[in-house]
C-alpha cells in the first residue's frame, strides 16, 4: 500500500501520480499522449483524480491504456487527507431543483424530460449532451422535417387490437425503435449508460452500445437481462488490431449488431460544449500569466483522437473476415452511398447526420430515407420497403411516436431515439427511461388506431404526404421598419379595474 | 327520505354511497366501472356530489348506468350539514373579471369571445375546450390553412341584395354554416349546450347534438322551437343496444341528420387539459403518502372509454337498417375514405380531423376537401360540388365568414363551427351565441358583396386561389448567432425630453 | 343674426339646432337620416358643432344635405358662451411630443413619417388611416408581395443621366407615381387634402382627389397652381343626378380622369376605427343607462351609407354619355375583369384592393398586375405594357421608389401612394409631403443608376424575378413544446465587470 | 515654421488654413470642392484637425488634391496651444469593455468577432461597416440564402489528408477565400487595412486593396511580405488619367489582378450610416439658429463623389490598353452580364451585389452563381466550372467555410470575405484577422472530410441540393388575433419553492 504521503510528492510533470479509484498510477510518461491534454491531468498530479475521471472514462480506461509497470498499486485510504468537498452555490441550486422536479407521472412527453434535465443536469453534462454542430441548424433541422410530412389516415378499420412490435435485424422488438448510442453516459447520471440497458430489457427494446460510453462495454452486457438484444456501435481506431480485439470481444458477448459510425472520420466543432470549458476562470488565470493555453476544444474532441480519417470502402471487407454480426453502416447521407454500401454486401445502413454534431447544413434522416428508397428501387427493381435483407435506420430529432410511424410509413425498419433518453434518466434515473418507453408505447398504441393501421405493415407510404420534405425554405429578411410601424390588431379586453375610484380615494 | 346521517356511513370502498341531485345511489359495485376512475367517486363517498357531476354528466347519466335497486331514493334535504362553500382567490379573480366584461357591442368578430373567455373562464373548462392533440399542431394548421386560400373578387355587379342562404341535407339554413358537435358544454356555462339550441334557433341555423353533452339529450331537443332543425353526433358504444336504443330515440324526437364519428377510436392525447389535472396540488399529497395515483389522463379520456375501436364499413349497413336518418361520416380525411363513403351509400362526409384534437399531424379539412372534390370527379364523371347527394362538410379553424366562403368556393355545402360558439357562451350566455351568429351574417353580407356574389351559387372555385394549400412549409431553423448580431433598423424617433435640463436642476 | 340662447333652447330630438361654422342650421329633421346616426348630432344639440364637424365632413357638406328653408343663418358671435375647451392630459402629451419631432432632414424614408406619424397624430386619426379589413392581413400583404420580387440589375451602362418621368392619361409627371385618393384629410392635419394638392403642384405629380375629402372639391381644384393636373376619385350614388352633377362640375374645373371605384359596393369592417369608438368612456355609461347604443361601426362606415352597390357593368355606358374624361374601373382584381374592363372600353384599370380595407385576403395589386398582363396579351395579341391605350395603374404597400421600378418593370403605367402621404402631412404638414417626394425622387434617381436604367423603358420585366409573386405560404405552426427546450446559440460576450472586486469593498 | 496663432487668425470661410500631420494647409479655395461638405472643415479652420481627418482618408489625400502652393508648410508644434482632450462618457465606457473583451482564444467563429466589435468599435465605425442599403433586406439575404443550400456528404473515403488549397487568378491560395476591398479601414483600427495585410500574408491568402482605403496604397503594399499576392478594387475616377496613373502605379507596385467595380455608379443609401450623424447633437444647434443644414447623406456618400457612372462596356477596351493586369468585373448580377463579360475578354466576375449596400432587393451572390454557371455552359458549350479562364467570384454573407465550400460546389473559384475580417481587427487588431483566418481554416480541414473531400476537386455539383436556391418566400402576414389568442404549449416545469411554508413565517 502505497502512502497518500508518497503520492502527494509526484505532482510535478517530472513525476507525475495520481489516484483514481483506490489504485495509484504513474502517467508522467502518458502526458503527452492523453487525448484530453496534459494540463487537466497535472491538475490533479500526486492527487485523487477519481471525481474527474469517471464520467469521462470507462472504468478500464486507465488501466488498459497505461502499461502495467506504471500501475503502482493501492492507495492506503487512511493516509489520504480528507479533502472538504466545497459544494459551489451553482451545485447547491441544482440539487435543490432535483427536490422540486414534478413527480414522473406529471411528464406528459418526452419534451417534458429534456425541460426538467435542463434544470437538473449539471451544466456541462447538459453542454455536451445538448450541442451540435456550427449553428446547430441540422440539429434543428432533424426535428422539424418530421414537421413538414403530414398523415392521411384511414377510418372504418376494426382497431380494437393493434400491433407495432416489428424485428430489426432479425430480433423481436416491442416498437419500431432502439436506443442509439451516445457518448458520455455518466456525465448525466452515475449509473451511465446502464439506465438505459436495464429500462430496454423491460420493455424489449433494443440498445446500441457506443463506444465511447464512460460504462464499460462489460458492465453494459453484464446490466442485460438473458432475452435482452444489444447492438455495438463502433469507432473505427487508427490501430485496426484494438477495434479487432474490441469487435470480437463484442460478438463473443452476444451482440447482435455492428453499427460502423461512418460520419465521423473528425469530431464536429460544437460550440455549445467548447464554449463551456472557458466559463471555467482558470483558464483565464492561466493566460494572464502568460503561460500557453490549452486549445479546448470540448469533450467531444478530446476523446475522439483515436478515429481513423482513414476508414474507406476497402476496409468492409476486412470488417466481415473478423466478425460475423451483421454490419450496418451508420451515418449513410445519400442515396449514392446506400447504393454503395448495398453493393457492398452490408446489412443496412443508418439515415444519420450524427444527431446533428458533425457537419452542419446536413439533411436530416428522413429527408435521405426518401430518396434513397426511390433511388434503390431504381437500382434494385422490384425492391420493396422496410426490407429484410437491406435494412433502413433512421435517427435524429425524433421525439414522438408519430415521428417513428412517418419514417416507418417512408420505408424505415427502425428508428433510433438518443437524446431523449438521456434526458430521461438525466431528470429521473433508469425509472425516467422506463416512463418515456412507457409514454412512446401509449403513443404508439394511440396513434396506430388513429391511423387506421392494425399493424405497422398497415403503415404506408399513401398514409402521409411527405412531398414537402425536402423543401429549405429560407425567407426573405423581415423589412424592420416595416414591422416597427405596424401596430397590431388587438382583440377585445377585460376592462381594467376602475382607477378613478381607487384615486379618489387617495 | 334517507338522512344525511345514514348516507354519510356509507363512505368507503366497501359501501360506497353519494347523493346526486337530492337522490341518494349506491355505487359501490360501480367504482371499479366508471370511466373516470374510482379514486374521484370516492372522494364524494356519503357526501353530496352534485356539483362535481354535473358540468361531467348528463343529469341521467346516473339513473341509466346504475341498476335500479341501487336507487335508494330521497335525502332528507333538512338532514344535510350545510357545507360552507369556501371561494377560492383564483376563482374570486375570475368572477371579478366577470363584471369587467367589455359590454357586448364592443365584441366585433369571433375572436374577441375566445379573448374574453379564456379570462372569465373556470381553468379547467378552459383548458378541455382548447385543449388539442400532441403539439397542437393540427389544431393551429386548421385555422392558418384558410390563410393559403386567396379570394379572386368579382366587380361591378349588382349586389344590392345578397342571399347566402342554402339547404343542409335538405333543410334551409340562413347561412352555409351550423353548430358542430362539442362535448361537456356545462363547463363554461351552466345553461350548457341549451345556449346554442336556442340561439341557433332564433338565427335559423342547424345544431349538430353531441353524444358527450352535458345537459341530456331530450333538453337540448326540448329548448328548440318547432322550426328549428337538429342533427346527432354519435359515438358508437361497443354495446350496440344502446346505440339503436339512443339512435331510434333521436329519430323519433326529430332529429334529421346521424353523423357518426369515424375518427375516434380512441380519444386523442390533450396535454393542456392533462396538465390541468395536476394543477391540482391534492394528487402529489397522494403520491407522497405512496398510494397509487390515478393516470388521469384528462377529461376527454374519462368520458369517452364505452366507444367502440372496432367500429368498421361493415357496420354501416346495420345502421341504414335501424334508422332512416341521412348518415353522415364525421372524421374522413382522405379521398380514398370519401370514395368508400360514397360507395357505402351514406349522405355525405365531414371532412374533419376533430378540431385537432385526435391525431397530429392530420391536414385540415379544408385541405382533404380539395383533394376529395378532385378525387370524386375522376370518381364520377360529371359530378359537381356542392352536390345534394353526397354532401361535403369541413370543420375546424373557422373565425370568420371568409373562411366559410373559401370552402364553399372549393365545394363544401356547409361549414362546422364549435368552440367559437362556446368561448361565445363561455364568455356572455345565450347572448354571447347570437352576437357571434350576427357578427357571422354581417360578415356573410358583406363579403358577399365584396366578392361581386349575388348568392352562393356565384361562389365558385375561380373566385379563389388555393394553389399553395397542401403545401406544408417548415422554415430551415435560423442563425440564431448572425440573427444575435445583427441590429434591427432603427427608424426616426421622437426626441427625448432634454434630460439635460432636468439633470442640471438637480 | 340669431343668439346663442335662442339656439341652445333647441337642444332636443323634438327640436335641434346646431351651429357649424358660424351659422345655424335646424336638424330636426335630418336626425335620423344622418349616415353617422343622430347621437352624435344630438350630443352637440343646441350648440356649435364645428369643431366635431369639421374633419369629417366637406365644409358644403350641411348646405348641399339640408334644405334651403332649414339654413336659419348667421349665429351672433357675442351671445355666444365662450366655451372654455378642456385639453385632456392625452391632448397634451400629443402637442408636447409635436415639439420634440425630429428635424424633418432627419427623415430618411417614408417608413419615418409612419413613425412619426403614429406619435403625433390624434388617435382616431391614427385610428382611421391606418385600419384595414378583418384581421388586415391583405393590407400586410400589400407591403411584403413587393418583397418577393426581386432585382436582376444591368451594370457597365451609362447612367450619367437618368429620366424617370413618364406620362399617365396623357399627362407628364416627373415619377411613375401619382397621390392617389384617401378619404377624411383633415382628421391628420387641418389643411387636409390641400397638403397634397400643393406638394404634388410643386413636385409635377398628379394627385387623386378623393369623393370623401375632408376638404370640398373646388377648395382642392383652387389649391392647384396652373400647369397641375389632378384626377378624379368616385363613389357612385345612389342617386344618378348627384352623380352625374358632380362628374361635370368636375370636368369642368379641368380635372382630367375619372377613377370611379369598383371595389366598394359596402366599405368594410375596420376594427381598428370601430374599436376606437368604445374607447370612448360615453359609450359605457350610456348602455349603463339602458339605453339604446349606437352600432357605431366606425368612420367608415357612416361616411359611405350613399354608396351605391348595385353598380355594375352596365352603367358604365351612361358614364361615358355624360363625361368625356378618361374612366378607370379602381379597384380591379382579377384578370377577368380587367378583360372586361378592356371590351368596355375604359382607359385603363387600377388594380387594387382598397389598401387592404375592403376584403381581407384579396391579392395585391403587384400580384394581379402579373395575371392581367400575361392574360392580356393572350386577349389581344400583339398587345405590349406598359400600355398607352389601356392603363393599368397598382396601388397598396408601396414605400420605396424600388417598389414601383418592379411594378414598371411587370408592366404598370404608374403607381398610387397613398397612407405615407397622409403621415407625411399629419406629421409635418405640406413640408412633410414635399420632402416624401424628394425622398422618391432621390431614391429613383439612385435606383435607376444601380438598375442600369437611364429611362423607364429599360425597366422592363427582365430586370426582375417576381416567380414566388403568387405563392402564398403560411408555415406549419411551430412546435412549442420544442421551441422552450431549445437553448439558443450565445457567441462570445463582454465580460461582466468584476462583481467580485465590487462585493469585496461592501 | 508657421506659428500655432498665425494659423489660428485664419479661422473663416474668407481664409481658411487648417493643420494636418504637423503641415499647414490653405484649404480656402477647395471649401466648395470637400466631397464631406465645406461645414465639417470649417469646424476646424484655424485649428488641428489630424484627428478627425486620419479615418477618413489616405495620409496622401491632402497633398495630392490640394495644389503645391497651398502646402503652406510646418506648423511650429510648440507654439501649439495643448488642446485638453474631453474624453466622452461613451468614449470611457467603449474603453473599458475593450478591458473586457473575451480571450482571443474564447472567440470561436466568425459571429464571436462582429459580438465583440459591436461593443467595441465607436459608433460610427460601427455604422458605417455594418450598414447597407435601405431596409438593409439583401445584406441579411446574403447571409441566409446559404441557408438554402444543403450538402450531400460521402463517406468512407479516406479524408486522412486534405487539401483545400487552390490557385486563384493564377496565385496560390491556402483556402479558396480573399480578404476583398472595403473601405475606410482606419474607422475600426489605427492600423487600418495594414491589419488586413499582414495577417493574409501569414496565411498565404490573397487581399484586394480598396480605391477607399484609410491607408494609402503604397502604404498597404509596403506592408505586404515578398511572397504576398495583392489585387487592386478600383472606383474609376470621371478623370480617367487619374484612373491611368492609378492603375499603372498598382501594377508596377506588383499587384496581380484589376478588379473593376461596376455596381456603384452611385453609392447607396445606407440608412445607419446616415442617421448616425444626426446623433451629433450639433446639427440640430445649428438648424435651430436658422443655418442651412448639410444634407449629410453619411461616409459613404461623402467619399466617393469621383465616381464615373458613365462607365460602360465600351470603356473595357481602354482598361486593357492601359495595363496587363487580368481585368476582373466586380458587381455583375445576371447572366446577361456574365455572358458580355466573356465575350469581351475578362478575366472572370465577381457575382455580388457589394455586401448590400447598393441595391435593396438584389439577388444574392451564390444564387446568381447558380444562373451564371447554367447559361454560361449554354453559351459555352463543354465549359466547366470552376473554370480558369474565366473565373467566377463570389462574396457576400460568407461566416462559415461551409458557404464557402457551397460556393465551391457550385462552381466559384474562390469566394471574398470582408466585413467579418473588419470586425476581428476592429476587436483584436491584427491578432484578430488571424485568428480569423486560424477559425476558417480548421472549419475547412474538419468540412473538408466530413464532406468527404480529399481536395477542392472532390467538392461537386452532386455534393449540395440547391433547388430551393432561387425561392423568395414571404409568408402570409400573421393572424394577430388568432395569435393572441392562442395559448402556447407548457411543459412540465420544476415546482415552485414552497411558497407557503414562507408565507407561513411570515
Amino acid at each position: 500500500m502505497i502512502s497518500g504521503a508518497t503520492v502527494a510528492q509526484h505532482n510535478s510533470r517530472e513525476s507525475c501520480w495520481i489516484i483514481v479509484h483506490g489504485k495509484v498510477y504513474d502517467v508522467t510518461e502518458f502526458l503527452d499522449d492523453h487525448p484530453g491534454g496534459s494540463k487537466i491531468i497535472l491538475k490533479y498530479a500526486g492527487k485523487d483524480a477519481t471525481e474527474e475521471y469517471d464520467p469521462i472514462h470507462p472504468p478500464d480506461a486507465i488501466t488498459t491504456n497505461l502499461p502495467k509497470e506504471k500501475h503502482l498499486g493501492p492507495v492506503d485510504p487512511s493516509s489520504l487527507q480528507k479533502t472538504v468537498k466545497v459544494v459551489t452555490s451553482v451545485e447547491k441550486v441544482r440539487k435543490e431543483k432535483l427536490n422540486r422536479r414534478p413527480l414522473i407521472d406529471e411528464i406528459l412527453s418526452l419534451h417534458d424530460f429534456e425541460a426538467i434535465a435542463k434544470e437538473v443536469m449539471p451544466l456541462p453534462a447538459w453542454a455536451y449532451y445538448s450541442s451540435a454542430a456550427d449553428d446547430e441548424i441540422t440539429n434543428r433541422e432533424n426535428h422539424v422535417a418530421y414537421h413538414r410530412v403530414w398523415f392521411r389516415p384511414r377510418v372504418l378499420r376494426d382497431v380494437n387490437k393493434v400491433d407495432f412490435s416489428t424485428s430489426l435485424l432479425g430480433t423481436k422488438t416491442s416498437m419500431p425503435i432502439y436506443i442509439t448510442a451516445t457518448a458520455l453516459g455518466k456525465l448525466g447520471h452515475p449509473e451511465g449508460e446502464k439506465n438505459l440497458t436495464r429500462a430496454a430489457g423491460k420493455f424489449g427494446v433494443i440498445q446500441m452500445i457506443p463506444t465511447l460510453a464512460s460504462c464499460s462495454f462489460d458492465e453494459i452486457v453484464d446490466a442485460a437481462i438473458d432475452s435482452q438484444t444489444q447492438w455495438m456501435q463502433l469507432y473505427v481506431n487508427k490501430n485496426r488490431d484494438l477495434t479487432k480485439k474490441f469487435v470480437q470481444h463484442a460478438e463473443s458477448r452476444g451482440i447482435k449488431g455492428l453499427f460502423i459510425t461512418v460520419d465521423a472520420p473528425q469530431l464536429g466543432r460544437r460550440e455549445k460544449d467548447m464554449r463551456m470549458k472557458f466559463e471555467d476562470s482558470g483558464a483565464k488565470v492561466q493566460n494572464e500569466n502568460g503561460e500557453q493555453v490549452d486549445r479546448n476544444q470540448g469533450a467531444a474532441r478530446a476523446i475522439s483522437s483515436f478515429i481513423d480519417p482513414g476508414l474507406c470502402w476497402a476496409d468492409l471487407k476486412w470488417f466481415k473476415s473478423i466478425t460475423k454480426m451483421p454490419i450496418i453502416l451508420k451515418g449513410v447521407q445519400t442515396w449514392e452511398d446506400a447504393v454503395m454500401a448495398y453493393d457492398h454486401g452490408v446489412a443496412g445502413v443508418v439515415l444519420s447526420n450524427h444527431g446533428g454534431r458533425q457537419l452542419d447544413f446536413a439533411r436530416s434522416g428522413i429527408e435521405v430515407l426518401v430518396e434513397v428508397v426511390a433511388k434503390m428501387k431504381e437500382h434494385v427493381p422490384g425492391m420493396t420497403f422496410p426490407n429484410e435483407k437491406f435494412q433502413l435506420f433512421v435517427d435524429g430529432g425524433v421525439r414522438r411516436a408519430t415521428d417513428v410511424l412517418k419514417a416507418v410509413a417512408l420505408g424505415a425498419n427502425g428508428v433510433g431515439i438518443g437524446r431523449p433518453f438521456l434526458y430521461a434518466y438525466s431528470a429521473y434515473g433508469q425509472e425516467g427511461v422506463e416512463k418515456a418507453l412507457q409514454i412512446l408505447h401509449d403513443e404508439f398504441e394511440m396513434n396506430m388506431r388513429l391511423l387506421g393501421a392494425q399493424t405497422l405493415k398497415d403503415v404506408v407510404p399513401a398514409m402521409v404526404d411527405a412531398r414537402g420534405l425536402s423543401s429549405h425554405v429560407v425567407s426573405v429578411p423581415g423589412d424592420r421598419l416595416y414591422e416597427s410601424n405596424y401596430e397590431s390588431m388587438v382583440g377585445a379586453r377585460i376592462r381594467e379595474e376602475q382607477a378613478g375610484k381607487v384615486a379618489a380615494k387617495l
